[in-house]
């Protein structure tokens, strides 16, 4: 790629770290440009007008154009690389678990983490608050049906790790450090181990996501 | 593509609809098997253990691969076609409005309605009840967003159709007929009509998808 990459993040966000570790693992270089979620700095007239009219990061700008959603601008950075399939049916299974990840992953895990994590239990809404229970048991049954898929696996798709890998380890690396109940999860917990052994990871694990 | 394509789905369902026409637009010919999800018949053990563990539809059966997620499936259908452009930023910006309806569209458009059309106020929870105003609120920003990036543009990605026209003129197809107040949106209306003359809308539009 010729085009110089910025990535407008929110850098503790787990969908900008996926856009790093993507970046890094097929090794194209970015810049950064930091964002305060908690302070509305995605939502003012200028980000807005000019970087993505959805008011949310993680935004990669490529040149003169800006791609939002964090699981495109994963595909765009590793397009041509080993982190995607070449084979067509594998290609569409790594975007199915890419998008069942932003479905049935992202919008209970994350959110849920958000909420108490940095938004804390006595700022949310009612309706936040009423949410809650279904997030927890959706949640748990997404991380269940990983587990169950790596049964006898080493990786989500075929025999290599591709951006399934990047998508789901994010998130399954911030659900170790989430305080909820969980059922043992073997496999996924051998997977997560795995995926920490590689450099790639390694190197961003380190950063102080908490 | 040599192998024997059988869509597993609930004919109704917006994100079954998709699958359809992508395959119309590529010319790919595919069987249908039909579900019905009202009975509970995408959670029997059956369907678990051989189409798909989530336990939703649409799963797209290629050979003797199972691929989930609607947005995945497309891009099997339509891989190496002219619905998804040759361009990387374009390719990514594509990807990009798919993710995007999975988060900010179908799950407040489509769930609305699927709560108010089939399951029907009175056997909503309260729970449910409780996060419609929300859903409606983000509904329309969401039609909203469309709408501007629609001004003084053809088509969402570049100069043509790409699936992210099937992906979103669906949902705005099923938004139509939608029993909520909406604001005008003129760019996204015309861009809707701009679809239904296309042969492939025209033959799919017909279903009564009510």
């Amino acid at each position: 790629m010729s085009d110089r990459l910025v990535l407008h993040e929110f850098a503790l966000s787990g969908n900008c770290y996926k856009v790093r570790l993507t970046a890094t693992y097929a090794g194209v270089p970015i810049e950064r440009r930091e964002y305060d979620i908690m302070k509305g700095e995605t939502r003012t007239p200028e980000f807005l007008a000019n970087v993505s009219a959805n008011g949310r990061i993680p935004v990669l700008q490529a040149g003169k154009r800006f791609i939002p959603e964090s699981n495109a601008i994963c595909f765009y950075i590793a397009d041509g690389s080993a982190l995607i399939p070449t084979d067509r049916a594998d290609r569409a299974d790594m975007l199915h678990w890419m998008f069942w990840e932003q479905y049935h992953h992202e919008p209970n895990i994350a959110t849920l983490r958000f909420w108490m994590r940095w938004l804390g239990l006595d700022r949310l809404t009612d309706l936040q608050r009423s949410q809650m229970p279904v997030k927890r048991k959706l949640g748990t049954e997404a991380l269940q049906l990983m587990d169950e898929h790596l049964s006898g696996r080493q990786w989500f798709v075929g025999e290599a790790l591709s951006l399934a890998e990047i998508t789901l380890g994010t998130l399954v690396y911030r659900w170790h450090a989430f305080p909820i109940e969980r059922p043992p999860l073997k496999n996924l917990k051998a997977w997560f181990e795995r995926l920490r052994e590689r450099p790639a990871f390694k190197k961003h694990i380190e950063i102080p996501i908490t």
